[in-house]
């Protein structure tokens, strides 16, 4: 999976960051209590390692990087936060957790999620008044090019538009997983990458790479809606909400979105081939996701 | 008011940059659509005019301010969105048309204003790759100040829970109008500031000019909904709401209000009095507060 023993140490360091940022971010209790509630609820942290295992990967120092991967999981946080709330998905639970909403109530959790967003780019603002470099401020604007409205929100707008569309296509289909899921990861990446310094040949793979992986990543977890429901195990989606969802498989079928999901592994692998051994676990991740099972 | 024809040429300069960023975001057309319609409801400008009057007042180049000022305007305006949600204030009318959760629906309203809040930033980023300067940055980093877990987004979860407390009092309000109100137009006045490379006089007047006429403004607006109702004109609140405010009205009552936002007006006029001529605005802003009747 990629997420075993060789990323604890990048995940260590980004609990402890994040632990950090919370407990001196100034806000008043109620906020950072729903701040941190979903904050440290427990993801993989897939976005903040790959920002620190990348900018390693460059020689870079991590500890510079470690500002742009905790804004990454901020503004990653501030999407589920406001994904989950009832006019959205409506999601009563997020990570086996009751969701954000449930616990400090709907308007609560609006403002937590601003809250983080906000709080994100004053992270990586202040990185910079500390200690202005070029390649930070090309790292901060990656990120806010990930969440913004030429990214992830962008994404979250068209597929919410595709539940009620009459004919919705692979064009809309690709450009909710390329901004909606895709571009957060591309900024990961890439944010990793400027914070090492790495020259415009690498950061062009890395580009390559997040596309591939990203879009790839969100296949997966499409086809184990499916797959899960039919073997009974991991997590599912309701037949309603499956009906409703466009993905590969409601598209091309199961079999087909495997095949896909095949061929975009194979271009993120080969993305990442001028960085040889060192990166494996940009290899890893993509050819974990042909196998999962969870 | 001052806001007649001294400001015009301002707000001029204002919507015209507005509407440029609005044309150039990238973002998908339905999100372009929600953004733009609360963007170009018609405020009055407040915060983006005072950013450039106080940048032209200390003689820096207006144009160089006003993305900063597109950027507060932006934040503002999410603000509003969010505020109007059925979860939060539950209002359908803004500036006398629906509101943007009325229109678009409230997942696109939550949407759009976590569009307006990124592209802000992302703005001000784009700012600083074109030509960076260490007073770009200290403005973006005021305006991230004032709208984040210190400042806006605080000010709203006290606000929200003053709302059931028990006996909430004067910490809280003043808590609430220092973020949720002042904070913003705080950071308008010290964003036009920085980048017409103010020096720390300059900056320290203006900035408890920003508290205090933001306060001003807050306790104005409470004392029309009241006064307003009364006289049957104006801006009112439901009785509901009135008595659900906390607000220096329903702690000390009208007179006492008024002479307190008399004795707010006065701190705010004082504070710009190393400036002479130049800060007449900025008094007549504050003196008017007091005539206001609408």
């Amino acid at each position: 999976m990629g997420f075993g023993e060789e990323t604890k140490a990048y995940r260590e360091m980004i609990e402890s960051a994040l632990s950090g940022y919370i407990a001196g971010c100034g806000a008043p209790e109620q906020l950072k209590d729903a701040m941190e509630y979903s904050l440290k609820a427990g993801g993989k942290r897939l976005r903040p390692v790959l920002t620190l295992y990348v900018c390693d990967m460059l020689g870079g120092d991590v500890q510079r990087a470690l500002p742009f991967a905790c804004a990454l999981e901020m503004i990653h946080t501030y999407s589920l936060i406001h994904d989950d709330l009832p006019c959205m998905d409506d999601d009563d639970f997020r990570r086996g957790r009751p969701s954000s909403h449930k616990v400090f109530g709907e308007a609560n959790a609006v403002l937590a999620g601003d809250g983080l967003l906000s709080y994100a780019f004053d992270i990586m603002l202040k990185v910079m008044q500390k200690d202005f470099t070029p390649n930070a401020l090309n790292a901060a604007i990656a990120v806010s090019r990930g969440a913004g409205v030429r990214g992830m929100v962008a994404g979250q707008v068209i597929d919410l538009a595709s539940e009620t569309a009459d004919d919705p296509g692979i064009d809309q289909l690709r450009f909710i997983q390329d901004n909606k899921t895709a571009a957060m990861i591309k900024a990961a990446v890439l944010a990793g990458a400027y914070m090492a310094g790495g020259d415009e040949a690498q950061l062009d793979a890395l580009s390559r790479y997040g596309d591939a992986y990203g879009v790839l990543f969100q296949m997966t977890d499409d086809i184990l809606d499916v797959e899960g429901d039919f073997e009974g195990m991991g997590k599912t989606l309701g037949k309603d909400q499956q009906e409703n969802k466009l993905t590969y498989i409601s598209l091309y079928g199961l079999d087909k979105a495997k095949e896909i999901a095949r061929e975009t592994a194979d271009e993120a692998i080969a993305a990442v081939d001028i960085f040889g051994e060192r990166a494996t676990l940009l290899r890893e991740l993509a050819k974990s996701c042909l196998d999962r099972r969870s």
